[in-house]
């Protein structure tokens, strides 16, 4: 198995041997957060920079982690105490970050296609860690990792995803991802949050939960925005929760062994009830630990191992 | 000496010896602050988690550089720059980061009882940074570690507080553990700034700073919250100022060996004259240095030291 | 060769030995940010905190960089997220970091002369990172190592500096530190811009771009800061584009070994065309790369390197 990616934008044009060694890699990497010495020297003197110009807790905190149990030094910049303020081109900070020899810059953005961009006019290695609506490629990654992890194998699985498809990167990153690995894709939600070209995908589209939920293997829930109910895309958080929230009355019609998954941060009591959340076929802690590895293996791959 | 607990949550439980293990603990690592090299291997690859929902400069510092002096890995988050702002939980926030096998979560929150919460739900040894208006163990254990240094013991000490009792997580924290510890305390201040239920805890209370004066082995200058004037919790600065602000003249009354505390940050001219911040018998930048002391050793401690 | 100084201040009174071994020791630095494992032990266990009242991307990163390229650890504190808003005076949150046994304390301060204040109080190395309209002499002397590294000498270099000198505290360390190397100093900007006693320091000033450009051996063209319109001291970003703005077409002009300087960051299109800011003439990027190495130097020398 190998991997000779410089950067990670997308989990576009990532082809299955590749999904395949980031998703056995991170596995076998998963352990060293369960030792008490957790920090292997794989990456010493290697400069990771986390560039957020959105706020984030847990993806931020994931990579600083991930960095940091492989022992590379990290520097974290967030735009609002950073001089993004003062005007200056994505580019142009970029290029200056790069100019201190970083081996990895993580970004998140608001505007889609920003690591792209960058990756045209940077040497070192660039994570999209969340690039508008467009992709987030890590959580994907995490949340296909927690699946094969509990089911096996991702071949012929049927992951059920609902709610905003139309707002969600997670979703269009995992649709990509799940697709090139041969899983099912089925999607519901309203129909002003599911995008006209899903079916172009090879998703199944339908508007009601029930009729997705016996046959799924996997349900993932996605997070409603709720600055969304400004644009009218449904008519009260009410209506939105009891057609399509998980509540536990729906689970009765699920498959026996079925896993449920949230991107967090969880609305409970809104796209989630908090006892499906908290409950026995919940995964959603699996996929927070999952995501340190999956971001470790990325680390790891992109700098080429130990080998370089 | 032994030490089994795995959260520091208050003062209020500790009990004798364990407060004796930790200051003893902690005058033994405060000589690794003084080295060239401050820095020892005990906690390599440890990850200390460090969770503020209210702004800090020195707590956090302080447990960052502890952290860092025994070699644990840090990640700081703070509310501003995270994703608390999107209405995520508590209990869920530190599930997440729980989830990402952290050793040790610190955190500081405006919520009384908050750590308390958390470590119900939560493996990774908990730390009390200050809950609302509840406690701040770790200043109280960096003051008794400074009035054991400069007097030799705590049992039968006399400890005089002034100020504004009923709003000082750091006030009640110090009652708790100098009661437990055999310290005689003693607090002044206005009458509405002095608990009812001070003299239950043992605490001689009286409304004039000069009538105690003369008994105290050690001064505790609280610092006046100034945003509680609009509570009409006094009549103005200068009445304050005059009648329970430290002013060089009230320790002409004073034991030739008084020590003067503050937890800091200062408000110079109201409740402490700066001749006497700065003066002599201050031992205010010893507290500081201690209380880098006294985390390194309850960071050591939780985490079972290097035996684990 | 030999450094004995303890802060680094502000250009004014650095000698050329001093400047010389500070820049001779950054380029043998350099190397080091352009190895795979980008780090050397030579600082570990030493403490570096960064201390930023005014917001900065690329200062307080590079600063960050070049202290864990050689192995200290490192505290980073901004104004927005600390105790700071609660009218602590400068000198006692500075005592208190003190305290706590930092090596060096990196300031960035809006009040010119806060770090040489600091350094009466605190025994620490401080390094001034910015202060106000004064001085920001790490920046001069990255400017100094690219011109020197370009060029070969400083001594007789023919530098014009271009823009409004008058609020700028790169131009100012650049002056004074060009001067005492034996260059040659040259300003050019509208009069509302060029302070009255630059004549007095050594430097030709004019009005005229054009006049000075075919005897500049490097163009430093400073930022605009673009609030500054509202004080009046230029009709229009157009105008001054236009006359103060560096375009291709001065160019023709230059010499044909001229390199072009600008501490970032860009006002595209204002005091830069686009095509001279990324064209073969431009510096700007080894100005960054150059930073991480001139402060890996400073913590070095500061600190008295491994003999101490």
């Amino acid at each position: 198995m190998s991997f000779s990616r410089h950067h990670l934008l997308g989990m576009k044009g990532l082809t299955r041997e590749e999904i395949e060694v980031i998703l056995t890699t991170a596995e076998s990497l998963k352990e060293i957060s369960f030792r008490d010495i957790k920090k292997v020297p794989t990456l010493r003197g290697r400069t990771v920079v986390n560039f957020f110009y959105e706020a984030s807790t847990r993806t931020r905190t994931s990579f600083e982690i991930a960095a940091k149990r492989l022992s590379a030094d990290t520097v974290s910049l967030s735009a609002s105490t950073s001089s993004l303020v003062k005007g200056e081109t994505l580019i142009d900070t970029a290029k200056n970050l790069e100019a201190m020899n970083p081996d990895v810059l993580v970004i998140r953005h608001p505007m889609g296609g920003a690591p792209h961009l960058l990756s045209r006019f940077i040497r070192a290695s660039v994570i999209n860690a969340g690039d508008g609506l467009h992709e987030h490629p890590t959580q994907a990654l995490l949340d296909m990792m927690t699946m094969r992890e509990k089911k096996g194998t991702l071949q012929g699985l049927q992951v059920l995803i609902v709610g905003d498809l139309t707002h969600s990167r997670v979703a269009r990153s995992n649709i990509i991802g799940l697709k090139t690995m041969g899983a099912r894709v089925m999607a519901a939600g309203p129909p002003t949050m599911l995008p006209p070209h899903l079916e172009a995908y090879g998703v199944e589209v339908g508007y009601r939960l029930e009729e997705f939920i016996p046959r799924a293997d996997v349900i993932m829930m996605l997070r409603l925005q709720l600055e969304r109910q400004q644009q009218m895309l449904f008519p009260s958080l009410r209506e939105y929760s009891r057609f399509f929230g998980l509540q536990p009355g729906n689970l009765k019609k699920a498959k026996k062994d079925v896993i449920i998954m949230h991107p967090g941060p969880l609305n409970r009591g809104v796209e989630i009830h908090p006892e499906v959340a908290d409950g026995p076929y919940s995964v959603i802690l699996d996929q927070v630990t999952n995501g340190v590895a999956v971001r470790m293996a990325l680390l790891y791959l992109l700098l080429g191992g130990e080998k370089k």
